[in-house]
């Protein structure tokens, strides 16, 4: 019989448990071995749904990590607990699949990283969906094959389905704020497009709470433009809003100097369209996992299949902080209400100014 | 100064108006120098309409015949006077546009074709609008082009928006029915399409009159489908509605050996896309004048032109006999609920059937 | 733990390997245990990506029902062995999925119903994919809810893209022609969305062979057009092709009294378009597979569920042998150039004719 | 008979042209009864489209301006000589419509305007042609009508097709720049949308030479995108291009607190598609005057209505002069690489800065 790989999850949140029912049904190459979360909820929903196909419950983080023959951890609770679980398990000798953000700081992301350049022996993936996509994929290789020429303009946008509640406003306490939140997917796409290393020029960011004021105190916004010069002569520029009434919209256009492509210009649930009075109209994916439920689907297999067969994963760990690193800019450009200017080796330029 | 062309629209309803305007304000070429409605609504509307920009207006056909240097007539009151006026205008020695169809009667088309054939100096065109629509015409230009191969199957229909009144029913009685009515402009694509000669081979119709059963006492349907076999390996299929929710839909598709393309697929009013709860929606034309308008302002341009420069007219009238001849046999089948066979020289077959 | 379904595929080619993985990897409620296919090729394929997981290989059909255990069958090799391994599996108490379809011979169907209605306490079930495809059920829940009033007229088409080879005239010989082996999946659709106890009322077909001419001495055609009146005012009509240039296109339309809604009318890859000299281009799902991959996944899914928790099938046995008989039809009303009328009971109305 | 009006074309060149053409065979209420353009080309083509129709040809605008019964002039030459024409036409007592922009220097926008307030008899109209545009127009009403609930961002686009030539370079010395020539249109739909009196909060623009290096001798690039904040909460984003390859794409989207719209997120030529090998594909309007045309004649239309019925024109004069503004500080920061900032009442605040 085949060897799969043996698999905890940490955090049984709502994509905790998404993650750890991918690894349990739909991951034939690994088993769910091991699941942590210490909330009575996800104890009782892991009680049905995960213990009695064979997965182990804990409530204790360390606890999961000593599971027998565990070999690698997905991260997936909340935010500010990214970074020390992951290296906690990097300790540990697991391998990792860290949920994006690593975390909302950009020393905190340098420890991560650090931690896993000291194991190279370790498969430390940060799980930005998108790079699983089977459209942001066929979109990387029509570049690469050239398709478009060299790329140039990236314009990229997260944009998520008003609630009519405060979740938004209770979300970002902890989230980072918008740009870090949501278009750290979109610079990490700009890093794809525009190659992995490229050294960032400028940040400047604004935005509006047009819909949640009470935003505003943890200085974030419900609308958030960004535009990102990186050294070499490319531009992205991005878009994040809370309040789409349609559904999720995550559109993504590259312009290339010979061509351009476009990613979901035209969001739609299914392939149903209704003809009625007022006219022609679909429906639009209302979650970012209607979006991207096929992406995480391939990220477990993916995943897996590079420890198991020792392969290169997808992309590199460095990214993520590279991401974290601009989100990070935004946020502050927001803030200062100022243009941040970075010099050719991506450090900081520090300024005064006075009006006149 | 340059040579205007001297028109007469006969017919001031809803159409006619249409073209008594474009040939007043939107053909260049052209003037209306006279107008004929017997009708006072009609008599009014030209008095402020037309009258003040220096059209004559007249209650007789006769008279306008004769208004002094009138050189064309464009045909546009009820379908019964169709062939009677475009012969007593060719009499007249006038050029004539007349509009679809000549009659729903085959004889009397040929009627007006053989009052043709002896004019050959005379300019007579059956206003097929879609022949005169830029993308029909693109379309045309691809299929010519080789770009589809050898166009052998063909799908078209014309579907009108809902109405909640008994317009349709009234206007069952003199139409020739849905087929002759509305199809009769696919099936002019079709021999567009597929060559001005090709032959039919057989015919059958099916419908429901779902919407308005008033149209049962006419034989007559409000949703009705027809496949035409030609001789030589083409195919036809059509479909008609009086019963479209967002608006008018006007669809067709031609499939070649090769390729296929298709025209209007996605009917939309204009531009503007809402993104709204629910999802996104387009609005849709509502009438066929709102898809078609520029169609009928190219038609009588083109008209002008032809007979100013003495050019070749872009289709000739003699596959608007075959149109009718189709439709008619449509008709046919739906009430006999028979498949009707021709000849490879065009002539219908006639059987005798016996049920064992 | 959990209790498994245990399941066995008979057939290992393109469709039957298809199954077996999704059973294998994508069910997970289900263990693939036994698998059939005598030739060289799927056993060695077998061996390959089978055995290792557990799963056992035999050369022998009626070994495989022996294999300890085993609750259920896929039927999935040649359409001639679709029925006899039907029943042979009924007679061994398995429950069965069934590839489409039962057989190209109306007779030979109903006595797999017959013998499926001995055994009512075994799932009998007929692959017909669309019918677990998130469109398709979409559009059923928006048609059962009445968001179009009452279903009225259906269009359905089934095209394969072409391919430059003989496939399509080999396959020809025991597919039962292009009406019951493509369209037998709309015929299904019209059944679905008019009611499964919809009367045929009449059928026409008409065909060309325009690419493959081989086809013709199967009397099948790489074209085909029918029309299938059903009694009570309803009416659909179908197009089936083996020469679509771009990829696969099944595209349904349903009209209602009160509104109208499209099934895949814009078909596409995935969420990619190029903008490139020539336009704006969007790739196109190549086969049938690319379309309802998800769709197959969720049969076997639901098939699974359905055994588990004796749950009643999406769907009963006999609407497939309701669609075999129309398609049927449609081959011979294409072989013999006839309508085909049915009396109020759904029984074909023999006749003789004589041209006059 | 009817008055209709006397107007003159000042410039024959592609667009003047085309104006002169709307106003003489397109625009039934008005008379073109001159024309000015010194070039000897455009003198040859007038004689051959113009002089034969009744238009007066001149070779001197001052003399244009003295040409009998004239009482509106089209102002539609070089950029550099829009102001001037269009003050001595207004000193001459001439209604004006004059090409966008005015200027590419505010003080002299403030110089045209100054002008016809002192004139409040005359209609001066800067020819936005979108304003003009049925898509655009039916966009406004809906905002107007609240079905987005408040705008709050704005996303618009000028794109133009790639030209293997140095076109853009030459036109780069008097255009004022991409910001000023391209955007200007989006300028001004951001006006329009959030309300003409918005006051500019902050300008940031940044931008590379990708296809175009020529482009940098005039501070100008072929790709731009400038962030524009309004003070009351509202940001609008541009981007504008001369280098896509399938052609022209200007896009609009306007965000609303309750729902959000788009105008042309799908260029197309026409209402074809074509399905090859490769896809489905659809040719892209190449032009913006393919774009706008219709909005162009709209213009010639209302303008002529306006001043016959003397009738509010659609928007305010002022308007265009924010909109150069606004493009004059998108080049400044540009040039600059820094955020301009605007107090409240819109004055531009000045800044000193050095490096830590």
């Amino acid at each position: 019989m085949v060897r799969k790989l043996q698999v905890g999850v940490s955090g049984l949140g709502r994509m905790g448990a998404r993650h750890a029912r991918h690894f349990l049904e739909r991951t034939p190459r690994a088993e769910l071995v091991a699941a942590f979360d210490p909330s009575p909820e996800a104890q009782a929903w892991g009680k049905q749904h995960l213990e009695p196909y064979g997965t182990k419950l804990y409530t204790d983080y360390d606890e999961m990590l000593k599971h027998p023959g565990l070999e690698a951890v997905v991260v997936a609770g909340i935010t500010t607990e990214h970074a020390p679980q992951t290296i906690k398990a990097i300790a540990a000798d697991k391998h990792v699949l860290c949920e994006k953000p690593l975390s909302t700081k950009v020393e905190i992301c340098e420890d991560v990283l650090n931690a896993a350049k000291a194991k190279p022996h370790l498969k430390v993936l940060c799980g930005f969906s998108r790079r699983f996509d089977a459209s942001y994929r066929d979109a990387a290789e029509k570049i690469d094959n050239g398709e478009i020429g060299r790329p140039t303009i990236l314009r990229s946008q997260t944009c998520d389905k008003f609630r009519n509640d405060d979740y938004f406003v209770q979300y970002a306490k902890f989230s980072g704020g918008i740009f870090v939140d949501a278009n750290i997917h979109d610079i990490d796409l700009a890093l794809w497009f525009f190659g992995q290393d490229s050294i960032v020029k400028s940040v400047t960011a604004v935005g509006v709470a047009a819909r949640y004021p009470g935003l505003k105190q943890y200085d974030d916004v419900d609308n958030g433009i960004a535009v990102v010069e990186f050294w070499g002569g490319r531009i992205a520029y991005f878009y994040s809003s809370r309040m789409m009434m349609a559904g999720q919209q995550d559109t993504t256009e590259v312009i290339g100097t010979h061509g351009k492509l476009t990613v979901n210009a035209n969001p739609a649930l299914n392939l149903v369209e209704m003809h009625e009075l007022g006219g022609v109209r679909r429906e639009v994916d209302q979650t970012y996992y209607d979006r991207f439920e096929q992406a995480f689907v391939k990220e477990s297999n993916e995943f897996t299949e590079c420890i198991l067969d020792d392969k290169k994963l997808p992309f590199k760990l460095s990214g993520a902080i590279q991401a974290v690193k601009i989100g990070c800019a935004m946020a502050e450009s927001l803030k200062s209400g100022r243009k941040i200017d970075f010099d050719d080796t991506g450090v900081q330029i520090k300024e005064a100014r006075a009006r006149l």
